[in-house]
């Protein structure tokens, strides 16, 4: 399938500009009878504003999601769910200075190569703008998840050199930069603010814990649970990085080190420590499922940097217009709705994994 | 598709089991008129055969390579390759003490999880045997990609704490660490030999930097070359992160000095560094395409661990079998095969993207 | 992938029911520089609208259509084309007496069975308005085709028992039953009106003509050009026959009846008859590539009908509502499009199915 | 992917060509705990075995089939099950008169125009032969739908003008063209011999009865049960038409006669008649699932014919060898291992479809 297409049995299509008539998505293969209401993605989507912080674009994007088809008195019907969100507030004459420049940094480059034509208003496709389709469909499949047990937590690990230093899950959602530890988010917001001073931005990582997954998620080989969050990771923006687990920590250790011992507990099996990340062989072992994901800084800055016209010309630039000085922050719920649409596209086909199963939904209806 | 089958255009399906009759791989969507004979495959292989240097497996692994279909007369006709390696020198045996315990840091409670039944026999199918048949279709890819000016160097970037500190790619090939710098090989090859004398197993760090890929090679959204890159280096068995370019020292960075200028050179738009990698908006920008991936220890190490039984009970167990003291060298071909599917399939693919390229191939033939 | 959505390079997810806020499609992997404007979308829907003679339901759909994004300055991005219908006209009250009782010959009772809930207006999902979002990409795609060269006709065979027993093609659209033979127009328009009366409905066959279709187009095996056309024709709703080339009737032909010998012709090799329709072994063979596919009668009918309740009741019912007393004439136009859009995500593929192709667009660039 | 590779939980990929070293499949996505020897195979290889009758090709292929991976302890393990057969009893010097000519009715020129090369040898891989691969698969699946009371009544309906005038089941296997009517068969049997006296060939109709399929298996839109069930069939060599139930003989129906009344029968909702062949808007609807298969005559035929040579000369051929005078026979046992193989894939696909569905395999477990 196109690029724009994700999943497997539960399949998400997103489509939209920057400065189009809007953005969106489909998502189809959803399991009927989950209740969903317009409040359950407008939720999500809030999370991913801008304008709510000094550390946003000042850009006002109202984001008022529609659900148009699939859901029929408040549950979903197994049919396609469509969902849009129109533009506005579009300033696209910030961008006529930068139709003949290529923006270090961004794919303005790649995709006049790739097609040979490009809109080149807000970055067009590649604008952060594309992930409001992907957190819609994630706000949904949350849902799905949230009714069988299955909650995550995410959160900004780090800025730039300051990491957290502790977890406390309800500082989370009281600082702008979502950082469980209200020391470190303090400190961010200075380095972030110097930053904006000069006319500069900065990267940080994110972090996503998931409880409550039953043991046996995740399909061996290529559709392993940690390959696809890694693509599904990977496919955002301004990613750079993945770890599972302990990730590049873990080329560090010892396998005595590394190694998560198994135990009963309650008469069910228990890992002693979890630096796998919840995962064995790409399958999910009941433990907590744990990734994080780098962000590079935000490639739009005011400084001035050396560039080419399209032309073929070289040639200065200043990026005017309204950025936000860190991506991370938003970041944030992109990162948990993809996990989520991974995980709900994963359970929906591994219903199929054992003769058994089959036999418990097709043939014990009799 | 199911999880056993990767790619686009260019369909890998891989099979077999540690211990059963053998391994392989059938490639669907190869393009016609790739010059393939059994010793370009054969190359590829011994790259990961065990018993090479007294930091692998000393198990016998002849690995002979049989090529079933798609090739007539020494090119590939357009149908599918299939490609089979016999299993030999299988040591049951040495799996039937574990029949019934679940090894720590493998998948065999995973397994258990999902199928309700598991072949335990040497890991079953998460064996590293399976990457036998990755490796296969990635030779076949890069006779394609070489063809066409794209070359790859893969080697050991580190060994638990040891890093390289200078990049000679002629000595890749002369230290059996596939490290491109003496020193380090030297140095890690002691830390390897300590460990294995304490029954224990060291993890490290792949990476690969592949040369002549031409701009606009990916596609837009969730199939952007490093997202489906980080999807095939994560599904390799202990894979447990992945950096595209400078990865999670991105997230350190400020934005003027993450970005990459871009400047004129004899009519060329080049990059005057490559922080990103080689991609911008998931789109192969015509600088080198840079990545590395995280192995962890070897999860077998002699060393008792604690463990629990299929029947539920807590247990101690000392795992003996022939196994490498580390993943790493072996997979250095493993990371090179999987990133020349990825780019073969996203090539074939991106033929189509443009009207003028369908009218090149289709209509400019009368 | 899931079932709404189809296409391997070229990817078409449609969306929308009856009765909710719209219809849809998304139409990702588009080859960029296509010219489009939202004329070249309405020409096709146009010829599937409702209310425009004695033979189609007397329901307004004004169906006008809004392309949301993939589109720059009168050209296809590469990016995904949105486009989207809104509902009008909606007499959902129609409906209401259907709430509880499954129609006979409509997928009511089978999707209650599936997904244990259902949109019972209009048949929600499983409506004919399910097409609009097929024929919208279809019009896209032969806008694309239409520039290499490639032209559909498509025409009414036949209704009931009324064959065309002459193939004047200036006459398609000069009858609104798209017949091809003034005669039999009249002669099946009498018996359509007959059958109006007595509250019925009839069938019919549509048969499609492609010209300029190279050779060479087709994946063997499961994904051959026939195979795909077969799949896209029984996927619309009330199809349930297709036949390639002389389908049926060939196998009551002799080997030497049947086979189409080629000759030299202008240094063309031609064949001198077509009874395969442009295919051999799945592969287009550079003739017209023909074929034709069998409609029921409209399930809908207001002569009475035995069926039963969702409360297990059996009951009688009569269907009232605006219904068309034959599918066909609006099929014509569905079949064309999905015809389109098998072809061009063929040919986007076929694209790479030689090294050399993949030479001509990558390497020949320097 | 790629056009060898099929289905979408549970997917097949075929490889091989009639004179390399064998044809083969690999099935991934098998649910785990299916009972399988290789006499489960075999016996639907026998089915297609030639060499059996009068009027099947003297070859002798044994065909037998090794289990290569996938199964432990006669059980699935969930894994990828690899097949293969190898080719004997080899007669490429037959082909060699034919390495330049374009045999009518035959893939030689349309893959000659889409690779650029072809193996000649025996049509290569469209050959026949390609399809002992998918009833290997076919065989797996039947396996596991028997298991949940899904049979398959699979036969030829007609041969030429002979067409059947009774169904007696037994009959089947009584006669070399699996017919189920003695009679038909006896008059089919002449026919067959005196098209072999004049090197000619016939073809015929294959009809497939499957009982036991639950209500609610099909994914609405594009991979509608009986759309995929059109596309399996057509991706058959030699298959030039398909019916759903009716079929063409609906498009001369009238809605009042077409449509299937729906009444109760021990608390089961039934219906009175079969006209739509088991599926209701592209989901079965609990009653027999039925379909035919038009196949042309074998294009093989010893009768000169006029063609072309690949270097664009005007000539005859005859073509010498053993082939079959009439595919048909032979075809039965394959469409019925396409019908199990599609119908296996959409249960496995179906058991996400409610969300109650999923609660009852993961969270139930607790």
């Amino acid at each position: 399938m196109a690029g724009s297409v994700f999943g497997t049995n539960l399949t998400i299509s997103t489509w939209g500009e920057s400065h189009g008539a809007g953005v969106g998505v489909v998502i189809d293969g959803v399991p009927a009878g989950i209740p969903l209401l317009s409040e359950d993605i407008q939720k999500f989507l809030d999370r991913r504003r801008p304008g709510q912080s000094a550390f946003t674009t000042p850009r006002k994007e109202s984001d008022m999601v529609e659900i148009l088809s699939g859901v029929y008195e408040g549950l979903t019907t197994g049919c396609p769910v469509s969902m849009m969100i129109r533009n506005a507030d579009q300033h696209s004459k910030d961008y006529g200075a930068l139709e003949h420049v290529y923006r270090p940094g961004h794919a303005d480059y790649t995709y006049a190569m790739k097609y040979g034509i490009r809109d080149h208003r807000g970055g067009g496709r590649s604008s952060g703008r594309e992930t409001i389709g992907r957190v819609s469909a994630g706000a949904l499949c949350w849902k799905a998840l949230n009714y069988m047990g299955i909650f995550a937590q995410t959160f900004t690990r780090s800025v730039a050199d300051v990491e957290i230093s502790e977890f406390k899950p309800d500082e989370i959602s009281r600082n702008p930069l979502y950082m469980p530890d209200q020391k470190a988010a303090e400190k961010a917001s200075k380095l972030i603010k110097e930053a904006m001073k000069e006319g500069d931005s900065l990267g940080g990582v994110v972090e996503c814990r998931i409880s409550g997954v039953p043991a046996g998620i995740g399909e061996p080989a290529f559709q392993k649970l940690d390959a696809l969050l890694a693509q599904a990771m990977l496919s955002i923006g301004a990613a750079k990085g993945f770890e599972m687990g302990d990730g590049f920590l873990a080329s560090r250790l010892k396998g005595s080190e590394n190694n998560d011992s198994f135990r009963m507990e309650n008469e069910n099996v228990v890992k002693t420590t979890n630096h796998s990340g919840g995962v064995l062989g790409g399958i999910s072992d009941g433990s907590e499922v744990c990734f994080k994901v780098a962000f590079k800084p935000t490639p739009s800055i005011s400084k001035p940097q050396e560039t080419v016209t399209d032309a073929g010309e070289d040639t200065t630039i200043t990026i005017a217009g309204r950025h936000d000085p860190i991506i991370v922050p938003r970041a944030v719920v992109v990162v948990e709705s993809m996990a989520g649409i991974v995980l709900l596209d994963l359970m929906c086909r591994g219903a199929g994994s054992r003769l058994e199963n089959l036999e418990k939904i097709y043939v014990s209806v009799d």
